[in-house]
C-alpha cells in the first residue's frame, strides 16, 4: 500500500466541519479508497476521558496551561494509537481537529502564545504533520446563526463567547498565513456543494 | 507573612512518605506554622479527575508520552490553583510527589529521556520549584515488603513490576546526585523516629 495520507479538517463551531468529513469519506469510499475518521480530543478510549475533562462546564477553574496539556495528552495518544498506524497502513486519515486548534485556541484565543504552543504541539505528535489541512472559514456572526438553528448547547470552550471565537478565527488565519502550503483556507459561507467539490478536488490531486 | 516555603516529598511506594508527610504537618502544627498537605497527581478537582485517568488499570493502552503529559497537566493545574496562592499567603506546602516522580518514573524508567521530562516540568511549574525536596530512599525488596504487609493493591503504575521500580529508585538518585542542593536524600529503612526528626531539623533550619 505504501504511506497514507493525514488529512485535518479546522475552524470555530458552526464552520461545517462534520459535513464536509463526511462528505469526504463518502468520496472516498465511493472510489475504494481506505480510510478512518477520528476526532480530537478523544478518538482512543485514554482520549475521550481527557475530552470528557476538557469539555465538562463543571471544570470551570482549570488553567489555560492545565487545558493545553490536556489537549497535547490526548493528541499523544491518538497519534500513537491510531493516526500513525493507520497511515502506515497506507490509509488516508481524515482528522476533525489537530494542532492547529491548539495554536488558536489556546495560543491565540488565550494568550498562551504560539511559541509555547507550537513546542508542545511538536512534543505530542512525534513528528507527524498533516499532509493537507481545511480551515473551513466563517465569521463569527455565521457561527452563531448555524449553531442558534441547531438549538447547540455549547460546551465548556464553545462557551467561552463571541470576541474569544474572533480571537481563535484570527488564530487559524494567522496560522493559515504561515502554513500556507499545508493549510488550504476555504470560504465555508460558500455552499455545501461547492465546499465538498473544492475539497475532494484538492484531495484527488494529492492521491 | 512574607513568602512561604515549599517543600516535597518522593521516593518509591512504600518508602514512607505518607507517615513523614503527617509527622511533619503534626510538627508545623505544634510550632503554630500555617500549612497545606497537598499531593500530586490529584489535589485540585481537574487533578483528580486526571489521576482516575492515569491510575486506572484499565488504561493499559495509555502511550508514555500521553502519561508523562497528563502528569504535567495536573501538575499546571495544582501549581497555579493550589501551590502559588499558598505560597504567596506565607504558607508550608508539603506536597507528596511533585515533578522529580516525572523525572524517576517517565524520564528514567519509562525512558522518555530527561531533557524531554526536565522541559515539560519546566513548562508545567512556571518558574515554581521546590525549595526543600525529601527523597526517602528504600530498596525494591523493602519497599515490595511493606506493599505486602499493608496489603496494598497496585495502580497502573505500581503494577509495572519491581524491574520497572528499581529504574525508579535509580532515577531519584541520578535527581538527587544532579540537584544535591535542593533534594536531601534520606535512608528510609531507619526508624521512623529517626526520619521524622531528620526532617524537623532540615525544614526548622529553613524557617
Amino acid at each position: 500500500m505504501g504511506k497514507g495520507l493525514f488529512i485535518t479538517f479546522e475552524g470555530i463551531d458552526g464552520c461545517g466541519k462534520s459535513t464536509q468529513i463526511e462528505l469526504l469519506r463518502t468520496f472516498l469510499d465511493s472510489k475504494g479508497i481506505d480510510n478512518l475518521v477520528i476526532r480530537e480530543p478523544g478518538g482512543t478510549v485514554v482520549g475521550e476521558k481527557i475530552r470528557e475533562i476538557l469539555l465538562d462546564k463543571k471544570n470551570s477553574d482549570m488553567t489555560s496551561l492545565a487545558e493545553l496539556l490536556l489537549f497535547e495528552a490526548a493528541r499523544a495518544q491518538i497519534v500513537e494509537e491510531k493516526i500513525k498506524p493507520a497511515i502506515d497502513e497506507g490509509k488516508v486519515v481524515i482528522c476533525d481537529r489537530f494542532y492547529d486548534s491548539s495554536l488558536a485556541y489556546q495560543g491565540v484565543a488565550r494568550n498562551m502564545g504560539t511559541d509555547l504552543v507550537n513546542l508542545l504541539n511538536n512534543v505530542a505528535v512525534s513528528g507527524l504533520d498533516p499532509d493537507m489541512t481545511f480551515f473551513l472559514d466563517i465569521s463569527v456572526e455565521e457561527s452563531l446563526r448555524r449553531r442558534n438553528k441547531r438549538g447547540d448547547e455549547s460546551d465548556r470552550i464553545e462557551g467561552m463567547g463571541d470576541s474569544f471565537l474572533e480571537k481563535v478565527r484570527q488564530g487559524y488565519l494567522y496560522a493559515a498565513l504561515y502554513d500556507s502550503d499545508r493549510i488550504k483556507t476555504i470560504d465555508a459561507s460558500s455552499s455545501v456543494e461547492d465546499i465538498a467539490s473544492q475539497i475532494a478536488n484538492s484531495v484527488s490531486e494529492r492521491l
